[in-house]
């Protein structure tokens, strides 16, 4: 089949998602770092108030409604914000505007897996540069290699921790190239770096609706950015990219901030408590500012818990990489999720130190 | 702003969408070739039974759901279907998989504008070929290309017209490159091409959900082809590309096919009255098998007709490109609005023959 592809894509592997199981099956799904709370009441109502006219009707092409919202709740024009088909498909618009053969696109690792299918779609030239064991950003070999394109998640996943909003402009005001900053996991933060795109023209800070809103399923994302970085950016997009359930549903999701703050609220007291309870079964536990823990189980058996807990229909993450072999990702769950979870892991453990 | 974006992206247009009026303009919209028919009360009816929880989770990644119901309508395995956020997207990811600097992609012309907007994104070789003054394909110039990627619109827009059963296999047979057998129009023609992707490894016919369906707001479009030709494709597509609400509301309309049938053959007989009122005013007439007509005025006014339509509220298209300067693409409505259209062009016709 190498006739038709092009030889960097006949390459690559397809990345692999997290595990989404089929609707109504009986299972704690704590590995795609959802949301365990519903989307705010006043979304699921504009779902009941949906006209027929506007699925008749070509979409509005950017998303304006959702962008006059955002405007508001974020302080910024709404010419800079651009809106996407989840935040997916907007780091899939910047490689595409500015990456290619012979550009350098840059990431420390580990990081969102999705940077790298990316690169190697665009067949761009990648350079990845290890985090440091603390997860200190390696600062200045990012700053040496001046990709067309930096990645930075901020929180990261799987580390959860975020990086310092100083490296963060100090990297904006070094690189020559696109710094996008993936604050997917923003809403569990205390700081963020919005800021930084009205001080700098090469920065892009990229947000999903799918963590804090609870809206994974709709796929909604924006990006923030100067307008003069945006006009690039809506050249590469598709035309209508954004559903109008979408851009109606997203509208009342972002403009309800007290809904949100609540789940948020509610989710981080639940991340404190099961961070305790893992440490109480002897895990080390990565300072999180997000909705999951990076964690390492007492013994070498992170693959091993994995396995069983999928066996008893608790679903969490397990990378299979340089550096993750013996860590899980567990996204923060419920209380009554994440204590189902502890009590199986007690029982796993309580097997295993047996054995 | 060159030194951030790709030197074949800082140098394109963007591609420009038919105009959308604001929802609640009031306005006859027969610019981008909607469906003046709402969509499948079945499809309605989805919206309203939509669980939080599908909102809340990710979505099952390939459109599994729609796939099945399409795969009865059609008749194929649903392995071989591919669903996208609108057949724009599935035409862009096989630009992305298939085309680069180097590689050729070729089409006849006058056609979509977006394939050569995706080439100019992705910076492919593009060849133009001009279809003949009857719209005749030029067959032997197609082949003798042999591009990575073929692109034949049928039925083709703006003309209206269905490219020849015999020259698409013609084509497949002897490209070795990939045939994008665009069917957006399908719904509304006597034969289709979907038996070739049975035949042929290289064929892709892409459909939509925008049309026959009356979904254009929902952004649903498919591909069917050989798992050999998709297997590339899946890997460029966004992992989640298909959100939970277009994916159910999705299946429900193409499984409601005696509706669309309906819709389909009310649009149809409506197309036959517009053509014989368009006529007698003096307008050439293309035969169409969409729900548009390509129509020629009798002067040379095309694009006056349609300025002086559009302040009075009724919204037709008008391509400034070569050979369709002096034309007007008018898009099928009721036999309501096609009566206001009509009416308009009586009078604007007597003034301009006045003047």
């Amino acid at each position: 089949m190498t006739k038709y592809f092009r030889s960097n894509v006949d390459a690559m592997a397809s990345y692999v998602p997290g595990e989404q199981p089929q609707r109504g099956t009986q299972i704690i799904k704590l590995n795609s770092n959802e949301n365990p709370y519903p989307p705010s009441p006043a979304a699921l109502a504009v779902l009941h108030n949906i006209d027929a006219e506007w699925l008749r009707r070509y979409p509005e092409p950017f998303g304006e409604e959702f962008r006059q919202a955002a405007s508001k709740v974020l302080g910024v024009p709404s010419d800079w914000i651009i809106v996407g088909n989840g935040s997916d498909e907007l780091l899939s618009v910047v490689i595409r505007a500015c990456a290619e053969p012979g550009r350098k696109v840059v990431y420390p690792m580990p990081t969102y897996v999705l940077y790298r299918t990316l690169c190697q779609i665009q067949d761009a030239d990648i350079t990845e540069i290890s985090y440091g064991e603390d997860y200190s950003l390696p600062l200045e070999e990012l700053i040496a290699v001046n990709g067309s394109v930096t990645f930075i998640a901020s929180p990261n996943s799987p580390s959860g921790h975020v990086v310092a909003m100083d490296d963060l402009r100090k990297l904006a005001s070094q690189l020559s190239g696109v710094l996008v900053i993936d604050e997917a996991y923003v809403d569990f933060t205390e700081e963020n770096a919005l800021a930084l795109v009205k001080e700098y023209e090469n920065v892009i800070v990229i947000r999903t609706l799918s963590k804090g809103y609870s809206l994974a399923g709709l796929r909604l994302g924006f990006g923030v950015a100067n307008p003069k970085l945006l006009h690039g950016l809506f050249k590469v997009k598709d035309s209508y990219n954004i559903d109008a359930i979408a851009c109606a549903i997203g509208t009342a999701a972002i403009t309800d901030q007290a809904y949100k703050n609540a789940c948020v609220a509610k989710i981080k007291a639940s991340r404190t408590k099961l961070a305790i309870d893992l440490k109480k079964l002897g895990f080390r536990i990565w300072e999180s500012q997000t909705n999951f823990l990076l964690t390492q189980p007492p013994a070498e058996n992170a693959e091993y818990l994995y396995q069983k807990l999928k066996e008893q229909g608790i679903l969490i993450r397990y990378f299979k990489q340089p550096g993750l072999e013996d860590k899980l990702r567990i996204t923060v769950g419920t209380d009554e999720q994440n204590q189902a979870l502890v009590e199986a892991l007690i029982y796993l453990l309580e097997i295993g130190s047996r054995l």
